[in-house]
Parts: structure tokens; C-alpha cells; sequence
């Protein structure tokens, strides 16, 4: 099944997906951009893609509106967007909830949320990209299903609220973990140490933590409640308070979670 | 420059070290380990190495001796260990200082820390493990910088005050980044979702991570400044008042440091 599709928005998603729909056989009908140029570094990538820089789509063959803006414009830009009959509004956000979309001229709403970090710079496999599906109505779940599936080989449906948690874990699983790494360059760069010398360990940690799950491959001296090393830490850090109650915090859970 | 080393100790750093040694052309003469079998379970992948149960090397005809034991052991062993005349001890510990060797019969001491986690049943690729090498002696100095090139391509001088540093950022890098992954696994868990969902956004955040540099990677509500959404996740975590303290804490830290 073969979509045509009108694209809301210019960032990191809109510039990775609306490509990659198209490598699937679908059709980008328009891209939506305050800016008129960032809209066209899209459909420049694209067949027969129009720019669009106002909201009204009476007349778009589309059937499928992808909204691909930020989070905080979503339900500003619902509620603006002039639709067709019979077309679908679907937004990609992690941490928005569907009734976002309530109030707009959509005969159908959803959710198609790609859970992965966009770059410009960075190609991505959309094969590997989890899809988050939602919609309360049967037909374009069913819809979002497939084109989901033209693009990658997972597709999980998941309500508002689940999707809420998986945010929360993703925070941890991403923000968090990558927020750690920067302490370490800070710690190292402070000591004029270079950070390569950590990469090898890093990408081993997390190959073993995926591998095994975090509880087993949890090494150092917070698992083996090492309190004389913990405190020599704690000491060394105490030139930045935060970061030493950071270190303190996290060691602390290490230890009960055990 | 082939070596005739003994290692003392059975656990993971052994278990890897011995065999690589090996390949690299060196000869292992003896494995010291308080249990004769799991000093033989090393030996039995090795050519001609002893196993040996007591702390006398007066008769080996070793010239390195490498500590791999536990950081609270290497001191007790290193004052109870007979060496032959004009031996080598090093340790292979990321914490423990080179003076913790300072009153054993060795002639020469130094350190020998290989900067990986080590796990019994995961492959090393010595070739990217980056050695730590010191010593006060500078024979000895190039002596283990000879060894490690042999293993590795990678060998950095680093003094026991810099390693004490890295130890720390490496306990962030690593332990704690692992860490946020176990709370990631938790907060799935809890709400009956799949942790695989996460896994091509954990990789894709350490590879950007790790080519980008860890400021420029970041992204998420925290270093977006939406509080809203910082608010919503800590009331979401209000089962766990510590892991909610370890996400306020660390999402400020982001916002502060950006």
C-alpha cells in the first residue's frame, strides 16, 4: 500500500524521513516550512515534493499529514492546519499525547513516532528505527501499520500513557547516559588526559549492557561497595559540588539497587 | 623483546591476559592462584605455564610479574611475594597507587593497567585496549612499554595522581553511564514494555557521542529547557524518590552546563 503524504516541518526528522518515505514508494505531495528555503533544502532530495510555506492544504492529493515539528508547536500548528476530507494528522513526538491533535480539522488523528536521536549530519537506517503507533481509530492504525512497515522492521503500538513511561526511559537510556560521558571528558580534560583513551571502554560497557542487561554487567567500585574509593571520588570532585553529588547519588543506588 | 612473565592472581584480567601474552610470543612460566583449579583453568590454555599455589618465585625464571588481583589484595600479596634478584612486579589495578608496591622484594616496580572491563566470557581485542604504564625506573618504564606494544596500540604514561583521575571519569564513562541504563531497563519493566524498543537509540547516542563530543550530542527536555516536561517525568518517578532526585539533579547539571 502506497501513500502520498504531506510533510509539517523542516528539522532533523522531516530531513531524514521524507527521503526515506520516498525510497519506500511512497509519494512526498508537499513540505511544509515557515521558511521557504529550509523547505526546499527538503524537496530539493525530492521527486516531485512543492514547498508549501502557508497552512492550508485544501488542495493537497495527500491523504497522510505528517506533523514533524517541535514539540511545543504541535498542537498551535493542529489547530491551524487546514485539511481535505477523509485525511489523516499524525505527529512524531515522544512525549506529546494524541488528544494534542483533538482540535484540529483532521477527520483522523494518530501518532507515528520514529524513537531514535536525529542528526542532520548522521544517516540513519530506518530499518532499525522502532515505530510508536497510536490512533483510536481502527483503519488508520491499520494504515500507519503498513507505512510504518515500508520503512523499518519494528512497529510496537503504544497508548499515550505507555509512551509517556518510554520517554522517561529514554531520558535515562540516552540524555542521562550521554550526560555521563560528558563529566568523564570534563574530568579528563581537567586532568589534561585525553578522552580517547576511554572510548575502548565505553564501547564495551554498553555492548555488554545490552548484551547482558545493565544489573549483570555492572562493574567498579559502587557494586562492590568499595566505601574507601567511593569517598577518594567523592573527595577529588569536590572543586564542583553538583558533580560530587551526582557521583555520590548514583553510587548510592548502585549499592541498594544490588 | 620477548619476556618470560609469571601471573599472579585467576581472575577476569588473568583469564585474558595470559593467552594474549602468549600470541604476542611471550612465555607465561607460572599462574599463582589460591585455588589450584582455577589456576589450572588458565594453564590449560596456555604451552608450558605451572600453576602454583604459594607465594615463593625464588626458583622462576620469570623476569615480569604481574599482579592481577583484587585492589584490597595487591598490597598484602606484594609484601608477602619472594621474588628472584633483578624481578619486575607490576600491578594491574586503575585505583591502587604504584607505592602500594613499595615494600615488596621486587627490584623494580611499576603498573600495567589495562583500561578495559574485562568479563570472562566476552572476547578482548587486546589491539584497542589502551595500556597505562608507569614506573619510576626507566628500564623497567621501557620495558612495559615494550610489552604493551606487543599487546596493544596503545600505551600512554600515566602517573598514579593523572590515573587516579581517569579512574573517576571512568567510573562515569562506564559504571555510571551502565547505570542509567539499568533505570532505563527499570522504568520499561515497570510499565510492561519491551527494553529492545531502546536499543538503536542507546547505540546511536554513543556513536554520535563518541564522534561529536558529548555537548554537541546532547539533546532531550533538558537541554532544551522544557521544564514542563522535566516536571511531568519527576512526578512520573515519585515511586522512587531517589531515582527522581537523580533525575532533577542530572537535568539541571545538563541545563547548567550548557
Amino acid at each position: 500500500m502506497k501513500f502520498k503524504i504531506a510533510i509539517i516541518g523542516t528539522g532533523n526528522v522531516a530531513w531524514h524521513l521524507a527521503p526515506a518515505l520516498e525510497e519506500a514508494g511512497h509519494t512526498v505531495t508537499e513540505i511544509y516550512g515557515r521558511s521557504e528555503k529550509k523547505a526546499a533544502s527538503i524537496t530539493q532530495k525530492l521527486y516531485t515534493a512543492d514547498v508549501k510555506t502557508d497552512l492550508d492544504f485544501t488542495t493537497s492529493e495527500a491523504e497522510i499529514f505528517i506533523l514533524a515539528v517541535k514539540d511545543d508547536s504541535i498542537m498551535d500548528i493542529a489547530d491551524e492546519i487546514i485539511l481535505p476530507e477523509e485525511s489523516i494528522l499524525v505527529h512524531t513526538s515522544g512525549s506529546v499525547p494524541l488528544s494534542a491533535l483533538g482540535y484540529s480539522s483532521a477527520s483522523y488523528t494518530g501518532i507515528f513516532y520514529p524513537l531514535q536521536s536525529f542528526s542532520r549530519d548522521r544517516a540513519i537506517t530506518f530499518e532499525e528505527v522502532p515505530f510508536l503507533l497510536e490512533s483510536e481509530d481502527q483503519a488508520t492504525l491499520q494504515k500507519l501499520k503498513k507505512l510504518a512497515k515500508s520503512l523499518s522492521q519494528r512497529q510496537y503500538v503504544v497508548k499515550s500513557k505507555d509512551r509517556k513511561a518510554l520517554h522517561v526511559a529514554a531520558v535515562f537510556a540516552s540524555n542521562f547516559s550521554n550526560h555521563m560521558l560528558r563529566l568523564a571528558e570534563e574530568v579528563m580534560a581537567r586532568q589534561g588526559l585525553e578522552f580517547e583513551m576511554l572510548k575502548p571502554l565505553i564501547i564495551e560497557t554498553i555492548s555488554k549492557s545490552l548484551e547482558l542487561g545493565a544489573k549483570k554487567a555492572q562493574t567498579g567500585p559502587a557494586v562492590r561497595e568499595d566505601l574507601h574509593i567511593l569517598e577518594e571520588h567523592h573527595q577529588f570532585l569536590n572543586y564542583n559540588e553538583q558533580v560530587a553529588e551526582i557521583y555520590r547519588l548514583i553510587s548510592q543506588d548502585i549499592i541498594d539497587s544490588n
